[in-house]
């Protein structure tokens, strides 16, 4: 049993009115879910999660996630009835600019909050991600100590909505939850059966209990709206507690869902679209008020002495933490090893040697592919950096997204004849999920301890494409692995051959797109990405691209200008280049070509390798000068992709070669020829541009 | 019964080597599932669909969808032995340069292919759609017939596999189609447990037959495999046979859950993944057609007798043509109306009157929202053309989706107390279903005869752009509508606000971006998808947008400019203007007003609006230059996006106001300001890039 008091019961309905008066100040917001979920956020901050408001970054605290994010306030007012040091006046400027409190949940903004969150299905899915975290940390760091005593298991708890179970990313995320029988994941499912169209029946009758079953999943239904009548609406808070207490233990994810109604109890505006997302209006909030014994002339209105009773979470929680840093504490004695990675990993630090370990790739005119050197180098770290884990979306071999000799990531039960692991392995098998990988490696970053990575084509970055972007707001620190990255895939054609990914990529803000040239270049890109600490996304070849002479013999330039987006690799024979080859990833090798076409021509060409063009603007403008001297106005970019964004290297007198229809089903060396991406083609550009800049 | 022979039994067997051998001649290739489906494919081509391979566009057709595109000779060989006009040739040309045998299947380029599959999910997703247009024609057309007796009812026929039910999008898409009740689909699901990492159990062990039915569908397991050893296999081709017929009468979406073994019977390889995405080898074809009784030593052998004996379901689809063809002409006796709009339809013409139809709206500077105007617009075409039909991702309101009056597309059943319709109904109610919607949209518009439109908000066009770029590769003519098109939506905050969309979308090739200024504006971009019958996407504001005086008094442009992409919205005082202002949707007004400041100045101001950059690229070089004359070099853009892609606008001396980082939680007035969108902004950049121009 929970044990409330009526002090307990005071405070929830205190919760609702909150709501409702703060989306009436900012004329704005959702406040049906906040009301009507206020007594399940209650129970868990107040009684079930175990936390430390006083220190939020604990590192034995259970996870909290809003995956209905639109429903912020159920998260802001928890916030700060449990002490998390948000206030009255925090809510009072709720959706305002500046304030701690948006219109969703941000992480590094509001402290208490583990994961933005709004986008439907998102937090869920993350969710997902965490509680694989958590078992993987566990399994670094106390992989022997029994279930439940160990300082590194910590429970996983998601509020989500109809519409978070709507989306595709929650069945792929749930699907696999289920498989690797994530018993430290508890989701309630609020079914108050309201979305902004209202009534839910218009869209969705699955029955989704069954569905999760299906899964794999336990289930639990806890039906608050007995017969759907206001008169027959009861919150039983001991059973929601009894649920949710014995997920705990479970050794499989729990799904509780919660028949709730929207707004309750509301009087005009319970159980309606309205109530969602729009502000009650004065008079139904009086209305409320009034129902719930509040002050209806009185707005944000909370005694302190019922603060002083919530908050009393304060004084509990730094008991607990207390009781975990003793077990803490005698873990740390008995592995000094464990405790130093375990340092190194909180302090944010990437291992001693790093660089070292990265192997490096001898001169190769055949060369090979990038993403088989991406392999490679993910080999060569994986016992540097234990840090590092993650796996591909059904492409493995495709990816080359396994580290050799590492265990998977994997019941026991459910290895098979390619894949032998265990629950605390390393390799991660997605499934054909790419969307539910995307938001999972998000998860596992936001769990903070590990630095997850994951693969699939390119051309897929599309179905992923909003994890990606949570990733960028959130600078949760993933790399997401894109092999097959051009035409260059060859004969599996149009669907299959990314042709605007790199530029819509790139579009994304704060995401760093890294297409390296050859093997080499890809070492130094990956050494950059884990030091960097920021998402990125690497672009890889399928086919083998030559490995460039880094001897110095013939004048490259070292690979060390990988980390600055761009540097010089062939240097013309004059001072000042006649003109400059631009060029990424497999396209390199095309400049480099021309290049000794156009020297041999008496036109003095440079040839710069662009990896990453977030990098390159990042340097000094002293740098990017020398790079690429605004003086000389003669330039061409080659990528195989489309044009955009490239006018703003070359400049109006260059040349962009690229490629902006769909593919084509063949070899990839005729397809290549046949799009017009040749050494022959890049001279001709060279020339066109060296004329428009003479015509001047 | 499906009354096999002995022949067609070896034309099954027929069917895997020849998968064996062309996969085997191009070197790469999926040979496993056109191996082991071979059964499946022959019945439905041979026993169970209704099709005409003498005429692949009758409109009373079964539609075929290879949702495991990959597997794309399953459909090629079928193509072949029913007489779609595929040769032995065209198989050993598969996967290479200009054949009609790519390595996915291609709408509009390979006969009898009536969608492009290949990424997982999308064709079953898309079927779903199919499904929908199959009922909302025949309400269109013929609602008042008994099931089964007109000429518009056609099935549905799926062949998905494993990775598709894993993808996210199908569980969306089949979630509605369950609710939808669609008795006219039917999915075989060639349940292998292979994919490219092999055994399946590694990531997915979820009951698939289970989850199904919790979506409202009948399921039927079928297992081939019996005890899973090559001696417990039996193709029962009856029991297959049994199901499918008993589908096509059935009330509810049908899944079959075909338990099969890739590749069989290949000796060594059946059953791995290794026989999934790579050829087998001479040694492995050789024992498997030793194994069938075929000559080892020869290859794409396939007797004249055997032909003609598979090219029998020519006479026979010819022989159902001909009697769906009294029913379609007394149909049309008896309908002289609805066959005229047939008519209309089959040809792709748009109705006469359209462009009157669309409203028009009076100059007002408080003016309307793009997405209330779109609202306005949808809601008079309704009745003009019954063709156009659509809905939204649960956000109906908020995107101004639905024609007013018009009944929801719904089962009697579902209908709720804010929604009425039947299932015969107009609008669509896609839950929070994005990627669904997108793919079911390309569905609909493939089936041929209807124009889809769907709703959500931009930012969540992220969510569904598989689905967008799958409508840009089939040219299907779906019309996405996506409001709250910038950080003008407010407190939403940054997980809302689309900054990169739109850059993003123009990335897409073959795809049209729309961003009308206005509500004049927003009626003829509507007018002009329509009449491009191509895929578009409009971008549509939340805020209220001033409506331009187009009555001539003040000097505006037409609205008919529209069309061509960009056009003059206001000139400037000198024949040649000093700078160029080039603003899309939103940002035209700071645009307008920064000119009335800049003329103040002295300075010759012409202001571009620019709704289509994809439509402004196709006009003549001639009409572009009149727009953007090559000589003003002193331009500015603005848009509330990144500035990715609009240096090839304002060139190497211009500027560009745009956003490259997220948005924020607050008022959309307080954004514009602070993130820098103003008329002042506008006026010192075009002084800027004027200095710029001098400078050089």
């Amino acid at each position: 049993k929970a044990g409330w008091t009526e002090l307990d019961v005071r405070a929830v309905d205190t919760v609702r009115v909150l709501a409702a008066d703060a989306v009436q100040k900012v004329g704005n917001g959702h406040p049906g879910t906040a009301m009507s979920l206020a007594p399940a956020a209650y129970l868990l901050y107040q009684n079930v999660m175990r936390h430390d408001p006083s220190d939020s970054h604990w590192l034995g605290r259970d996870r909290f996630v809003l995956s209905c994010g639109h429903s912020s306030l159920t998260q802001y007012i928890q916030l700060y009835l449990s002490g998390y040091g948000l206030e009255l006046d925090d809510l009072k400027a709720l959706r305002t600019w500046g304030s701690l409190t948006p219109g969703h949940p941000e992480v590094h903004h509001t402290n208490g909050v583990e994961i933005t969150t709004g986008p439907l299905g998102s937090g869920l899915a993350a969710a997902v991600g965490m509680a694989m975290a958590q078992r993987r940390q566990r399994g670094l760091f106390d992989p022997d100590a029994k279930a439940g005593t160990s300082p590194f298991d910590h429970h996983v708890w998601v509020l989500a909505s109809d519409g978070d179970i709507m989306e595709g990313v929650t069945h792929e995320a749930s699907a696999l939850a289920g498989h690797q029988e994530l018993g430290n994941l508890t989701v309630i499912y609020d079914q108050n059966t309201i979305s902004i169209e209202d009534k839910t029946e218009i869209s969705f009758s699955e029955d989704v209990a069954a569905r999760y079953e299906a899964y794999g999943w336990n289930t639990v239904t806890i039906d608050w709206r007995g017969d759907g009548s206001s008169g027959g609406y009861v919150e039983n808070i001991d059973q929601l507690f009894t649920a949710l207490e014995r997920s705990r233990t479970s050794r499989k994810p729990t799904l509780v869902v919660l028949r709730t109604i929207i707004a309750w109890p509301a009087p005009t505006k319970q159980d309606t679209g309205k109530s969602h997302g729009s502000a009650l209006g004065d008079a139904e909030i009086a209305a409320t008020k009034e129902l719930l014994g509040f002050d209806p002339k009185k707005s944000f209105e909370v005694p302190r002495s019922l603060l002083t009773h919530t908050r009393k979470v304060v004084a509990r929680g730094k008991a607990a933490h207390k009781a975990w840093d003793k077990g803490y504490a005698a873990w740390r004695k008995a592995e000094p090893e464990r405790a130093a990675l375990l340092d190194r990993l909180v302090a944010g630090k990437l291992p001693d040697g790093l660089d070292k370990a990265v192997p490096t790739f001898a001169a190769d005119a055949k060369g090979i592919a990038t993403r088989a050197a991406s392999g490679k180098v993910l080999g060569a770290l994986a016992d540097v950096a234990p840090e590092l884990w993650g796996g591909s979306a059904d492409l493995a071999e495709s990816n080359n997204t396994t580290m050799e000799g590492q265990p998977s990531f994997i019941p026991k039960s459910k290895q098979t004849r390619e894949w032998s692991g265990g629950p605390y392995g390393r390799t991660l098998h997605f499934g054909i999920r790419e969307f539910g990988m995307g938001m999972i490696l998000n998860g596992i970053a936001l769990d903070g301890l590990t630095r997850p990575y994951g693969g699939t084509f390119l051309v897929f970055s599309d179905y992923m494409r909003p994890s990606v972007r949570l990733a960028a707001i959130q600078q949760a620190p993933v790399t997401f692995v894109w092999t097959h990255d051009s035409i260059g895939l060859g004969e599996d054609g149009p669907t299959h051959q990314p042709i605007e990914h790199l530029a819509a990529l790139r579009a994304i803000p704060s995401f760093d797109v890294v297409r390296p040239a050859d093997a080499n270049e890809t070492g130094a890109a990956w050494l950059t990405i884990l030091r960097n600490r920021r998402p990125a996304g690497l672009a890889l070849s399928r086919q083998n691209l030559p490995i460039v002479d880094r001897s110095g013999a013939n004048g490259a330039g070292k690979v060390s200008g990988v980390a600055k987006g761009a540097y010089v690799l062939y240097d013309s024979s004059k001072a000042t280049p006649d003109v400059i080859l631009v060029a990424t990833g497999s396209e390199v090798q095309l400049a480099v070509e021309a290049r000794e076409t156009l020297e041999k021509a008496g036109i003095a060409t440079r040839v710069v390798s662009m990896p990453c063009r977030e990098w390159f603007e990042e340097q000094t403008p002293a740098y990017r000068e020398k790079v690429l001297p605004a003086a000389v106005k003669a330039r061409v970019s080659v990528e195989a992709g489309v044009p955009q964004g490239w006018r703003d290297i070359v400049g109006d007198a260059g040349e962009i070669i690229g490629i902006d229809h769909f593919g084509a089903s063949a070899d990839a060396a005729t397809l290549f020829r046949e799009f017009g991406f040749t050494a022959a083609a890049v001279v001709a550009a060279a020339k066109k541009s060296l004329k428009t800049v003479k015509g001047k």
